[in-house]
């Protein structure tokens, strides 16, 4: 067994605010991050996959399938977006990174099967990075 | 003669539109950028500042001074911030990098005298990272 | 559950030397790092914390206790320090990077509960880097 | 029990190409790494290390030590090589970096008990970067 | 006026051996990069634009033409390709990276004014790494 | 004409504290620089080279050549030293990282020419990091 982790890249917009909070605890849990008008990161996505080697292509998982499916799911909706305005999980969700990881990895897992069916590689973890200091693992 | 170059950090969300461009023009021009709902950049700015090494304290500038400048100037007033929102430049000026690197560039020799007055070191040079890939330089 | 991992900085100076070992066994096991007259590094500290995202808040922990906590406990007192001299853990103990992740890890552990009590998330790793190519976890 | 993780960096080249596969599928898996007179990586390799801190020492292992048996093992033989003409274990076998990561993890494992004996340091886990954005863990 | 780098990546192998030199000399100045069967890298090219800010777009230059450019001259050609034996320029030059900046250098400049006319930004300079601590400027 | 890079590190302590000054502005210029017992970095030195590229060589400069000269001149005598108390220019001079790259940069330019004479590469340009942040460049 081996693990493979590719790295992705988006840029995007939020800003953190609660529904479910007053304007005074959101912007004393938020601080800065409350700013009505958003800010934004480029984030840095790891996805690892875990498998076995094919004897055939020395290879665990074929990359331009992992690509794509990323791309699908991942790149494609999410890069030069606002994650408040324009993603569905986040209409009744709270963008921060950690919700963000746990949106990624739950899009992931639910398509994973498509593309890789039966004994094919795994998805073994989603990383990822809001900056260089802060980094969540699902 | 020496140079230092001090390295800071802000997050902050822009769209890239221009009121002298039509619709069509703005989306054929900046793409994904033009998304009307913005996106978000971790950008770095390295300031340098020329001068000569003070014998008796054998530095060039002194930090903590460089360091609220560009705290006042720069990362207070952008970090955190919608640019096209929230940054007076930018009410009538399209908010990319260049943009932005020029407004901090200006921001910074206007106010430099007031703290670096007469002989004291000189700003030689603003550059800004938008990504690690696309890199400024005014 | 989630992880986030933050990373801290601070510049330190250290000598390997043991009170356990001859002059010849410090010389041959320490070689350039047993110089009785020290030398020094960048440290990086990734604190990886292990918990339950928050409904409300979307977070894992609050950024702003654990910033207090490291930097009460590792940043302020070990940063611009020779380990050897100011530091009560190593008055007995080499200040190898192993022995210095060591303690920082006991460190935090000891103060965890005060500032994360109950339920809150968990302390669940500490790793940290000498230089890029030398990486401690504990 | 401590964790000590190393860097190591070659330069090697690869021509991805299985005797397995027809010439058509050679193709149609391997893409651009299938062109016949190959290209090439800057690779980082990672090796981590278990074991006790000695308590006299206050290290995991012997640096040293440790770098003479990558250097013979890995850095030595594959530095400025072509792993398909010249690496004995290639000759049968497609230097894809999963391959390349397991002939790593295999040459350490069956020399660390020469170097290492006994109650000794472990091999822990064996990590390769084929560029920044492929990591692949055995 | 403003300047924008722009950061490129390839992969590629190369030999140095030069046909003006004995087999001794070309051992004795190469060394292990006179391997006859090659070795490789992961190149990053550096590619500076300088040009003024169009007072409509905000932009020194459109990143798509120069992606274009780019892709066709440089990472196209060069990619997953051998040097020596797939890149006409080094039939009869060694592929040192001093060369191959130049190469590059020659190929963007001979091509820009077809992209970029008249008053268009200039090619103000290529930089090109062969490894993190070997960088050539043009 | 062409540039060469190469990048070098060293490991060492220093204490920033000046003769000339009294031991209040000691205090309040270097801040926390002014521990008696000192503190560290690791370092990293950029050597610019410029020079034609040989035409039968295709290189700039013997790097081994050049890693001789840096070697001798800077990694070994400052490599796990304590600048203050082991390097003699550092007598009579407080050793923040612009002296230290004046230091580097003079005693590179006084050894140049017996190993690089006449018509050979010049010595362009010495930078130095103090950490990613702090950038010198001379």
């Amino acid at each position: 067994m081996i693990q493979l982790t590719r790295r992705y890249q988006f840029s995007a917009s939020h800003r953190l605010h609660s529904a479910d909070l007053s304007e005074a605890e959101n912007e004393r849990i938020f601080g800065k991050c409350n700013n009505p008008y958003g800010h934004g990161h480029n984030y840095e996505v790891e996805v690892t996959v875990k498998g076995e080697v094919d004897r055939a292509t020395g290879c665990v998982v074929n990359l331009s399938d992992l690509d794509t499916l990323v791309g699908e799911q991942v790149v494609g909706p999410f890069d030069h977006r606002n994650l408040n305005e324009e993603i569905a999980e986040f209409q009744h969700l709270v963008p921060t990174t950690e919700n963000l990881g746990m949106v990624i990895d739950r899009r992931l897992r639910e398509a994973w099967p498509r593309v890789f069916p039966g004994a094919a590689p795994k998805l073994e973890r989603v990383r990822i990075l809001e900056t260089p200091r802060n980094i969540f693992e699902i």
